[in-house]
């Protein structure tokens, strides 16, 4: 399906008085504390976070999977589902595509279907968790950093023709997640993993066209619980620093020990030029992939506050990274969730523009941490979701997205189209 | 010191404009939303938070203690503080000691000092964690708990004379936090350490006057670092089960393990009417006594969701719980901290009462997760600051707490009065 | 296939002159310490572990599943591997079902088959966390405590269902593990919640036999990522006890936050006569249901501490636990690592009932922490694996189970029996 | 008080018998497995633990502190309370000064004393953390972290200065550990604090003597409760990488988050050749600083598997870390504490020795995850005490080390000779 333009603006029209209130109101108040909302805007618009081709259907755990309706069952439906989320909120323009479940036949056609959606494809991710059928040697005892030199080459090949794959699409990065590592004490050279997981990502390395990123994430555990390959940033940081400059890191905000300060790591990264990409999500107690926002807004906002601070520092040597959800969706609809995830997340940038730079520096230098909280607090405190609905508004975007998509009965024409029992690829 | 109410009026001058304009846009839109302005005002007027007397110095850590200038050294002078504190924001109109630190020797005189300046006693708090000097048997290896019945004997005979303290002061509860436990693997028998502890209780429970309560806190860890005698809800809900109807659990929102589900157990312990007491503070590691709402936000506007819930609900079987701040200051004027922790509390409770319960619950029996996310969202993400400076300002108090104290140079003040290098007691 | 006894003689034969010095010596040397050794010895053979029949093929995550070859493909075939493991060990005498996964359809015939091999059957399990092929109603958001009444009543009828297939087999006990709860903030009214749960455990209980138990097991998240109606042994002891006195509650070893004193809610519970069973596994992150003692042996060994001292006080109130394993094998052999985990909880009793208990009782009374540590330690760094194998073969079992099994190359056997490719049912 | 030699050999020879059949057994069982018990004798005898001056009184946490008697008043009093130590177990042959706690005022004396014990004195650790009456100006925000360049200057001058006193009593290394950090959000620009950390540690690197290391701990939080300048292993290593060759990072046990994998830290380090320096001691929830093995011996095993791999290794690039214990002591006499911490570090060693590596990398390369297991557990579970015992024998040492303390009325010596009031310098 696709979304009737027609509909949207009749959809925005009901609740344009309102908001125009809301917003004139908002603009006023922070004009007179002196900020430019015009440029704001611009700013909230130009943001756009990828949407990868897995969370379009619903996740699962490991104990079940409770798949809903109208699930994409194609990577032309996959797209198709994220030119729907674009075209509500004009924030989602990109699309991250996970080989080998959405491996595109023909590269050409399918970008030619995303730009028909006004998308782009965003960094690859190779997928060397899990055995496809036919794989002549198994992942079970890891990949790039296996023992055994065969099932190493395997992946590197792998991770090869990914970012082949994303040469056709228009990407510009390879994101690397590994599951290497090892369930029990004793299981695995710590050492001989590392350096086998190097040797390997250089020759990946080779492999990267000249204006191509390779992005390597971190996680502490899961699948494998007693040690990770890549266990954290610092591991993750070594990796990168020792293949070269074409190579970052990438923050996935689940993929941190309890308690971890994640925002101090993204300072560190940002001010060693090497935070490559970030995966969005929120978390309780592990790597939950829950909605984006959903259990600590806050801490999200903390993390804006320093991705703004290193993108908007002129001095700063750290490319804009690659933005991405990274959620998994197991009682809401997804669509309807990675409208909640992206919403989520402009609203944390917002927030983190808000924020009186100079005054905060000030109230540091001094040592007011009771000021300082103050700067912070109140552009937190700021509803700024007139902002964010203006900036989506002016892109020809929903005044109300998840209003529009229950309006619209999305998910019902979707089960029309495609039926009750779709599960997605991949899932 | 006293502050000078004119000088408070004048200040709420400067900012009244600003104000009215910012109330008139809430109250306009949350009346359009429904809600009873006059009452919601009314309600959040009357919240009131009692401030312990240790809180009123700079607090510190088993490594140093920085201490501010100006801290009280007599019960008299935090009498005087917390007054201050009352007349800035209207909202802290009760005082909880700490038996012995703040030993009343003359208890009619103090409840004179507190009333005139508006202030009524709270809960009274024992200690049993530190050894005093002169004390005849130490509490090294336990008070309540310990393996010797004199030493039991003598903790037993501290509560019973902090209830007496109490009684003279109009206090109505008995706030009993034990840190007995065990450092080492092997060196307490658990079974024997909870039956004397609540052989001992039995004893206390005796000893509290008809109209009185216990408060039973409960902590995971620290000061003792293997276990801890009343280590989670779950002991204190049965120790308080066994006393009987005036035993009560308080939830101390830092004395939990990582990733605990708080308002949860708010929701159960209200549920069986056995809720009691709150202590609010913010952390993010441990027992971390930081400034309340400075971390977690969210959780606390989901914990108050709870507690609104449960204080509402016309069945409900429990009364209205003692709300007090546990905060320690390392780094902040302490004073400040307190403004900004009630601050926090009152912008909680406001968002919680905004919360739509029959929508909520209509959500919630159709299991549309998505739909109570966006519930609770909008009331969090609402401004309500508005609201709580309006209901400050009616109430007498300032319309900027923080401000109004920095403008009017009480710290100073303070330091002129008291001196530079005081230390509070008990600290 | 069936173990070759004479294999099995033969096999101890090679190993037996190292074990009787071995023996020989540590008897020696306890006995002068005043132990009765062969009452210890009966004791060790005594312990019993059920298997549960899911362990008998490789786990999973959710991310993927890397089976092994030869795994049960019916209900016959896993009563034939545990019989495999009790005739290696004569330790697993028992084996545990999982409804719906394991259905039997003719219980006569299957309990004559354990009988076959010298087992019995332990708890039964009931499953409300999958949906099973043509089920009218989706567990999707919950069961026993499901806003909707016809779906908390399927759940009821399958655990009714469960009792009725337990008692065709001999079972005395039903265990009841919910994943109900919540992923998102709002989702679920927590109070109600817990009402719907214990109206349908108060179902369930009417319809235990007169000599049953039902064990209620609590897990803090997982699959649910924000809240789980049992969150804690807390709030699984208070159902038990508004239940009544055939409820209990269950330990789950992986079951806790970060950090939890799990030993201490162990002597609670039973304290209380409310330790109904216990499921052993281990973890270092999450719920990571890795090989017992693969982790934390000495957590393991002070758990069963406490264990011993409540199972030898002639006071306790408590009957004897129902003792499971509940693991999840991801890149062992599920056989050896059943062996291994086995071998673990033997080893860890052995030690505990090594503990001088006068003398560590006299410590505690003396608050001598470094006397008491010292007891526990030199009971945990004695070797005990001479004992544990003199039991075992005493009981006819293997002097070395793992040796044994890989000798026999029983795996290659069960893939010749059964193929390469085959999943076990439920996994 | 010094240890009368011929009271020692007395109370060994009572033990002598048994132990001597413990030896021969163990020894025998070994040398069939194929070790050289010689060697391994003179390796477990080599290992020295250095004791630092300030754990030789009763620690205390921020709510009491419970003082024992008898504790040293003067730095010459803690050199003979380490000299105690090292005569009871000949494995504590070196202490660990802290400054400006232990200002040796003539240190030819000191050293002279120490000698006279066989002491040495090993890294010299830095205080930045606390303020000394006089300072002038307060490291209550920061020492080498700080806003303002003067205090700064201040915590820069007070390392090269503590490199001076180390000069003189014959150290090599200085041990800098930085509380700097901020308490909430936004006090800190995390930036500027690395950078300021940065410059700070290069003028410091400066003054180093060729011969001498730095070594950089690192911590997640406390005393600062969001964030530590240096929070994590990745963070004291970009630093050491930046700073030179001398500097290397110092690990420190309870110095991490919940959960974390410190052996693969600590591989990684070694691997780098990076680690500096190790602090002993053992923990449940934070930096608990509980007696070494008290509470995860298997980990503590698991780490000197590792440490012992990376010294053993002939391409090592990294040199032998110092080894320090580093425990605070609150219900304990500390010299007990300690002598149990120095033997559980040096059976962790003994059975890390005992691991057979060319059995382990060939079940690593075969990625037999229980064959691997075995291997770990079979070292871990063989009771090594008798090597130990008979590797401090050998060095002069006692059998029986906490025996002979309490035999000897060690402690009722002590506090005849200093009293019952004695407080430590610096606690």
């Amino acid at each position: 399906m696709k979304l009737d333009a027609q509909h949207l603006q009749a959809h925005n029209q009901q609740a344009l008085a309102d908001h125009r209130a809301a917003f004139d109101y908002t603009a006023a108040r922070l004009t007179r504390q002196g900020l430019d909302i015009p440029q704001l805007i611009d700013k909230i618009a130009a943001l756009q976070i990828a949407i990868p081709s897995w969370a379009l259907g619903t996740g699962g755990t490991r104990f079940a999977r409770f798949s809903g309706g109208g699930e994409p069952r194609t990577l032309e439906e996959k797209v198709a589902d994220v030119g729907l989320l674009h075209a509500i909120n004009r924030s989602s323009g990109a699309i991250s595509l996970h080989i080998p479940w959405d491996i595109p036949e023909d590269a050409a056609a399918i970008r030619a279907l995303a730009q028909s959606h006004d998308l782009v494809f965003d960094a690859v991710n190779s997928n060397t968790f899990q055995d496809q059928p036919g794989q002549p040697l198994s992942y079970k005892f890891g990949s790039l950093s296996h023992s055994d030199k065969a099932h190493r080459q395997l992946a590197v090949q792998h991770n090869i023709e990914v970012i082949r794959h994303g040469e056709g699409l228009g990407s510009k990065a390879l994101t690397v997640w590994l599951s290497d590592g090892s369930c029990f004490p004793g299981q695995q050279n710590f050492r001989k993993a590392f350096q086998r997981t190097l040797e390997s990502l250089q020759e990946i390395y080779t492999a990267l066209p000249a204006d191509w990123k390779v992005l390597i994430e971190y996680k502490p555990y899961e699948p494998n619980f007693y040690s990770t390959v890549i266990q954290d940033w610092g591991t993750s940081h070594l990796l990168a620093s020792k293949l070269g400059k074409k190579a970052y890191s990438l923050v996935d905000l689940g993929h941190h020990l309890p308690n971890t300060n994640i925002e101090q790591i993204v300072a560190t990264l940002m001010m060693e030029g090497k935070l490559g990409g970030f995966h969005f999500n929120d978390s309780k107690y592990g790597d939950d992939d829950l909605t984006v926002g959903s259990i600590r807004p806050y801490q999200l906002f903390l993390i804006f506050n320093e991705l703004v601070y290193g993108m908007e520092d002129p001095a700063s040597i750290n490319p804009t990274p690659a933005w991405m959800i990274d959620a998994s969706h197991n009682v809401k609809d997804p669509l309807e969730d990675l409208l909640q995830s992206v919403e989520a997340i402009k609203i944390a940038y917002t927030q983190a523009l808000l924020v009186n730079r100079e005054e905060l520096e000030a109230a540091r230098e001094n040592n007011d941490a009771a000021r300082a909280q103050e700067i912070l607090q109140d552009a937190f405190r700021t509803d700024v979701r007139p902002l964010v609905a203006e900036a989506r508004q002016r892109s020809g975007g929903a005044l109300n997205p998840i209003g529009l998509f229950r309006h619209s009965n999305v998910r019902r024409q979707l089960v029309q189209e495609r039926g009750l029992k779709t599960i997605s690829t991949g899932l």
